[in-house]
């Protein structure tokens, strides 16, 4: 037996995986202690639990020969985007192979006359619009972070549009998959609609990486509307701002954008982008369209407001004015922060039916005071869906416990009042008993999916539930 | 042994099965032989293949009794909701129990602050209507029969409306589903949207009958607009027309309805429903909204039609001229069976990226006369679906193999240019080929979790895909 038959005979199944990639992928795999942490649970408050290296995969074929080899070793795989999940989507509790899909940015093709682009996982959604600009088209779909397309796909992301066009699942034509044996499938077509057998590409949105790895994904894109017209109306207290909402939901009127603000969020908001907005519950609007058509649903939707008791109303469709209020929105979770210096944020992403939207904010506000906690609410109420800006002391194991009886709070009375655990978030780890509870005997169904595409677990194991070894 | 023990014994799974289910349902078990022939392949053109039996359960636990009753012995399962599926997604090839939901047909509840309704699969899509009109909601999926609900969701229906509401996998937010052993699981929440694991609601939605039996839908409903404007746009040619209908698409202009008649559907329109149209190629369209932005968007569409090379131009808001249009429209498919008396209707069901979408009705066209076949085209334009409705000799041998051929070129014409074999119709028996072409390897993904959903292969086996035995 030679030396080198001994030294193969006492490899780990890790050590033989990570030889085989580094020939596959050379200076694209690391190792070192930083670069792993980084890839883990990069914007959560949990702990961080690396992978065990690091892939920077360029093609199809690359995934595909990465998670062959995975397969073959038994090896967890985690699928990596631009690192902005919040449920801890990226943690490795198995270790693993971290695979970052950063090098597959591209925009492949964009075809205007069918509204459809076809991209790599890996750019993020401003990157995408930067890229489309010149068309007059643009994919709408805004979560907080400037997250990446695939990691998008993966937790069914949606935003501050979603009221309007939909979230993740209704903005995805196609996917190319890679499985857990490393097989290539493409699911869905370029058609606007299709009932050609199991939908695929949506049991893959949402699916947080553990049944496959997205490598394409062709997105339905909307033209730029030709006005918009951008506004705040302000409201005495929750109830009168969440009717006004009802209402407009209730018309079916097309409005393009409704964010709710409650009055601290809004003095954050005021301090961190130098607005001078009234310290009330607020809803930023916008509304879109041909210049009548705007104006038109500016106007209707003022009227509800008005009725529904606004005490100030606003808009203009000066770019300069629109586009500083919607960046204080997307800025609202860094003025929340601003507001406890060295804090530590964590954000609820209970989703309700509209009739139940008030009292659960109410809710969640009174039990920050009755727990003695720092949070700011943003909701896009529209879809009934809020976020409480917790803003904590990382040292502090006192608060953290009552912040953890706070969240589980919000979601026990989201899922009371018939509604869920997460709007947009994801389950990861965070959410693993919420969503037990919430979903009951469909948690086996979906663990059966999970078995039948990933026998041996290894696609991003320890997400979503948990599957007996 | 006594007489009865040897009974017993010597009673197929078959028959065994009938008894238990007579001590279930009584009377609501029926075997006669023209009740299995109408359970089966109703609305189709291909032979029939009766069911053994037909059930009609009146409760959820009667239908989970019935699963777990053929699943104990291994006996075939087929939903069926109002008979009125075009892919032979109701014969039962391997026998089995029809299972009938017209008895469970109820409006269980309705939340209007909410926009939501939780109701049977049973009722028909006109009935749940009739049972809004009180509300000013609307449920506004319309496939061309008056079909079940749960029908609509197993097929993922779609219809004129899709173009502005989306399909069925837009418009349902919850499931109660009976697996193949019997089990109820519940998916989805009331919340407008959600990120909660796995999307087994739009994993069901489409899936035939082959995953579970639908016995529970939480439907999103919309106002009923304030405005309703209807109208014809007529064009010297298909290019023209459609044409008319990217432009808008692109504009991203709020149409309710854009619908594509071609001359000959004109004339049968004409004669059918008493209308007084040129016969040469029409869009039917539908603006909603506030009076302003219905007028608006009428205009607007007028401007780009005109543009587009539209010869006449007319529209209205008054509920008469507007209904007697649309019911011609939805009496399309009658009309035109009615140019050959005694024929047999078929219906193509493509759906196309829109750009592709004038050269694919022409080249249908052009292969109707080379084929020398009658038929006429109806299409959802905005969506890119389009149907060609055929008028068959049913005695015709020739005639009906130019058919297959000329469907077969109708669908290999939509996968070329990137589209799907059907886009509201579903697989059946009819395009089991077609989504094997058109999918590929994912084929394999949607039987592997057809294995593990349905292990025994007892739900409406023989539909969507080839499982071995």
């Amino acid at each position: 037996m030679t030396q080198t038959e001994t030294q193969h005979l006492a490899e780990t199944p890790l050590d033989a995986l990570r030889h085989e990639l580094e020939d596959l992928l050379g200076e694209r795999l690391q190792t070192g202690q930083a670069i792993r942490e980084q890839h883990a649970n990069t914007a959560t408050g949990r702990g961080t639990q690396a992978p065990d290296m690091v892939t920077w995969p360029e093609t199809t074929e690359e995934v595909s020969r990465i998670l062959r080899a995975c397969w073959t070793h038994g090896v967890p795989v985690i699928p990596f985007g631009a690192g902005s999940s919040l449920e801890g989507q990226l943690n490795a509790p198995r270790g693993g192979v971290s695979v970052d899909m950063s090098r597959m940015a591209q925009v492949l093709e964009v075809r205007d006359e069918d509204l459809l682009a076809v991209v790599q996982p890996g750019i993020t959604r401003k990157r995408l619009n930067e890229e489309l600009r010149a068309t007059g088209l643009t994919f709408p779909i805004d979560p907080g972070a400037d997250a990446s397309v695939g990691g998008m796909c993966a937790t069914r992301a949606s935003g501050t549009n979603a009221v309007r066009y939909g979230t993740m699942a209704d903005n995805v034509l196609a996917l190319e998959v890679v499985l857990a044996d490393g097989t290539v499938v493409r699911t869905g077509s370029r058609a606007a609609k299709s009932s050609a057998g199991y939908d695929l590409t949506r049991l893959m949105i949402g699916s947080e990486g553990t049944l496959g790895v997205i490598t394409e994904a062709t997105l339905r894109l909307r033209g730029i509307p030709e006005t918009v017209l951008g506004g705040i109306a302000a409201f005495p207290d929750l109830d009168s701002a969440v009717s006004a909402v009802i209402l407009l939901v209730q018309m079916g009127l097309d409005i393009g954008r409704v964010e709710l603000l409650d009055g601290m969020q809004i003095r954050a908001c005021n301090a961190y982008s130098k607005l001078d907005l009234e310290e009330t519950v607020t809803l930023f609007f916008e509304c879109t369209g041909s210049e009548a058509v705007a104006r038109d649903t500016a106007e209707t939707f003022a009227e509800l407001a008005r009725d529904a008791g606004a005490t100030h109303i606003d808009w203009s469709t000066d770019p300069d004015t629109r586009s500083k209020l919607w960046q204080a929105r997307h800025d609202a979770y860094w003025a929340a922060l601003a507001l406890r210096p060295g804090c530590k944020g964590l954000v609820s992403d209970a989703c309700v039916p509209i009739s139940a939207l008030a009292a659960n904010i109410a809710a969640a506000q009174e039990d920050l005071q009755a727990k003695g906690l720092i949070g700011t609410i943003l909701g896009h109420v529209g879809d009934g869906n809020f976020h409480v800006v917790l803003m904590t002391d990382p040292e502090d194991a006192d608060e953290a416990r009552r912040v953890e009886d706070f969240l589980h709070g919000v979601t026990l009375r989201a899922q009371a009042a018939g509604g869920t655990c997460t709007g947009e978030h994801g389950i990861g780890q965070g959410k693993i008993g919420a969503l037990a509870e919430e979903a009951g005997p469909a948690v086996a169904v979906m663990r059966a999916v999970k078995q039948a595409l990933d026998p041996k677990n290894i696609l991003n194991p320890g997400k979503i539930f948990e599957v007996s070894q």
